[in-house]
């Protein structure tokens, strides 16, 4: 059987829902799950609809250009994928390793409807790991003096590769303006604290100097700003007076792994839909 | 701008969403929020559309009676109702306020789209709250001999007062399975343990011999079978060894509080579908 | 059966915990339980002890009197109280009752080893619910020209009624750096975010457009930085974009009530110790 | 500096806290951090003390010596060990990895306080992993015919590697009452549901056909009877209506890897102290 993904944004009007669904009956095609939302604060609209094709059912391609009118008419940004198309997944990390272990086992498990296409990294701790694994490890060092170039080659490689995205996976290095640019939308990052607390740097001593009760992670789309890009999913777990800054990283680190995990997953699925600099999340 | 609210469950089958919003499309109706599940296991679709009425669309009589066409060709259960409409609550308690204290509060500050029409009680505890809010108070003792006769009591108030939903707020009475059946559907009870863990009597005392690490409270909608129904909401709470099982009850009303307040109002709101013995809960 | 709680925090050095143990032994008591803390950052110690004495054991004044020399040896900030001794509470609240509420039905109950001497209140809103309960309810609305004598007015209510705390359950008021300072230590407030976040005035509305994935609320000394002072608990509740920030805010209720009444009760039983800009919490 | 852990778990009596506390002054002994707990239901005391030994504190060989006047006079089950002793451990896996995987990483990253002296599985599936990672694998299938001999074997192994944990890390295999018995107090498993719901075969299952609306994992030391015995650490995590039993389980082995995970660090640091059919967690 095959099935198809519909992720739509657009003005908020009526009758988008019925149009839709009336193109995927018309087209033989069966709704298997669906969901939409309006934002009255925006007056947009988003829909992620996951529907099986019938045996009359048009291939994808003519799906996609029949749909043309519809998309059209209520000035939709769209975008109709098989359900079971792979994403093409690039890992970038530094010297921490929990979420790119955690990656790499949803990866090996079947957890993970993606290929991990490279793993990147501006030390040699991991090459071993991603070596074992059968993934090709590139080793980016990055100084001021090369940022420029080393991120023009990580965008090559990007562009190569067919990367769809790329996953900061405790990756310490900030990202300029324009590579952000450049992976907008498609380069998830996961921040060591509950975002907007602690934006920046050493979020786990400064979380223990605050005396915080719980701390927690944030994965989010990055921008050129900051910790400032919508954020996918957020964590927390509870702490208390006795532990020290170790320890709430230490804490931290499994709950920096399941955000990013789940955030992953959510793009991956196409679940993820921006909205200015918050995420429609549609489940 | 009229608001209504349409729930749907029936067989599932291909083009029911878009029957059902080509419908309200041509009706001249807004979608302001719609979800729906398709039950792989049960093969029953699920839908709670909230729409509102633009200029030309007929009133509520008009579009019930133009629904029936849509509705019989799918063999639907549905309901469509003003969004405005107000819930009939009748509160049931014995000695253990908590719960009634939060509803009560939440009823007074408009936090529920609720009337409460009274309150029922087999002891008095409750009597000068309630007289004190304005609410009717019932005080209907019940002992074997006189359950039968007070059950038929409370069910003719049930009628009279065209309550909608029964809400047992710890009555520590079991419903005979004749009351049961006839308000299948409209009796949540909140019952102080994580079900299915704990069914009947003394829950945290049982808890607490047990030594779990975490505590918790279910409401469910009422049926013949003890705290076998229909499961709406569930939340837990970490304890410790340290805690006794007066300390568990403590911490437990208020994860009880908290459980059957969103239970109640995903009722009110109308996001709650009975499937089998499990619910569909439509947020 | 008498039962004292002896709190202590001094500079951390060998041996204070045997001498401590040690002395309630000789007296013939016997520790129920006991927690401490040494802060390897501040090199301060912190000890919590609930111990009931023996049929031969002193009076409580001839205890502290015979204390004083393992006191003073170790340069102790200490107290020692009856373990039933009532808190005498004030609670001051503007115009959202939720927390309010939710403090009298646990006084009422009787889950609150407190009295409550009396409700202040910038509005007369919640007068009728007071004086239902027969707590004196005193309206002391505060303009630019008026804070200070107000303020001056609230103090000696504070002195003549010797107020042990005051809860600031939504009260929507900034006090003065004099009167955070006469009410060190024993002003709870409770701020409607995960602090550090949203600091200041509507963090609903301020969460909303950051699109964070979880709401929380803090409860915390109050000092002469405005939602600086000592965190004593924290607590989140998942939210999506689908909420508006009126959502978020009925949602929060829940969260600020329960958090509130955690950290009221932490004080009431002596578990809530300060240290520097932190709490330790001995539980 | 030489550091010591020591547990106590005794009849409760007056003067055991300062007793010991005592002995440790005497001995030149510091506290660094102490906890207690007196079960008021069993009049049993349980005690963990993680303390240093100053310049003139005997070795640990006499420490033991000397403490047993005290141990004997209170009638103590104790221990009295390096707190940098590492656990040597052995981790029993079937076909699912997702545990393994996390202990393993974290085992690698400095994590866990301990040395993983093998893997023990009735498949090969994870043979690889092992290796990889220089850990000896063994290879166990068990049938009914071979089950007792087979469990010799494991007992051998256990004996001549001085394994201090077994953890059944998702081993589906029921030990026989002998080897449970032969393990007790040194055996953890985990279970795939929240104890006491579910115990037993296909946890997952049967939490989607009784509509749970949370899921959880449970960790807990092996006993004779069956998902019985006395339960170290439990975590849920949401789930609704749309979950299929495939997406509880992979939901749940994300609690399942947490739970385990602390359950194995909690013994390791020698926090975990049976009482009876429960467990006191001195943290």
């Amino acid at each position: 059987m095959r099935e198809y993904i519909l992720t739509i944004s657009c003005p908020d009007a009526v009758g988008i829902v019925a149009a839709v669904t009336t193109f995927l009956a018309v087209s033989d095609c069966n709704i298997k799950d669906s969901a939409q939302f309006g934002d009255p604060a925006t007056r947009l609209f988003f829909m992620r609809t996951h529907f099986s094709a019938g045996d009359n059912a048009p291939d994808l391609e003519t799906l996609r250009a029949s749909f043309c009118a519809t998309a059209k008419r209520y000035h939709m940004n769209w975008n109709m994928v098989r359900a079971d198309e792979r994403c093409r997944m690039l890992i970038m990390v530094s010297k921490q390793g929990h979420c790119l272990n955690d990656l790499l086992f949803r990866h090996r498990s079947g957890a993970l409807r993606a290929d991990i296409a490279g793993i990147v990294s501006n030390h040699e701790t991991f090459r071993d790991v991603a070596e074992w694994q059968g993934i090709p490890f590139h080793y980016l060092p990055v100084t001021p003096e090369t940022k420029e170039e080393k991120e023009k080659e990580l965008l090559f490689m990007v562009e190569k590769e067919k990367i769809d995205l790329v996953v900061l996976a405790r990756y310490m290095q900030i990202l300029s303006p324009e590579l952000c640019g450049a992976l907008a939308g498609r380069c998830i990052n996961i921040h060591h604290s509950f975002l907007p607390s602690f934006k920046g740097a050493q979020p786990y001593r400064r979380a223990h100097e605050r005396g915080v009760k719980l701390i927690g992670a944030t994965a989010h789309y990055v921008t050129a700003n900051l910790d400032e890009g919508p954020i996918i999913e957020q964590e927390v777990q509870r702490v208390d007076h006795a532990h020290t800054p170790e320890d709430l990283a230490a804490i931290g680190r499994d709950v920096e792994s399941i955000v990013l995990a789940r955030a992953v997953r959510l793009h991956i699925e196409h679940r993820v839909l921006v909205n200015g600099n918050k995420t429609v999340v549609l489940r």
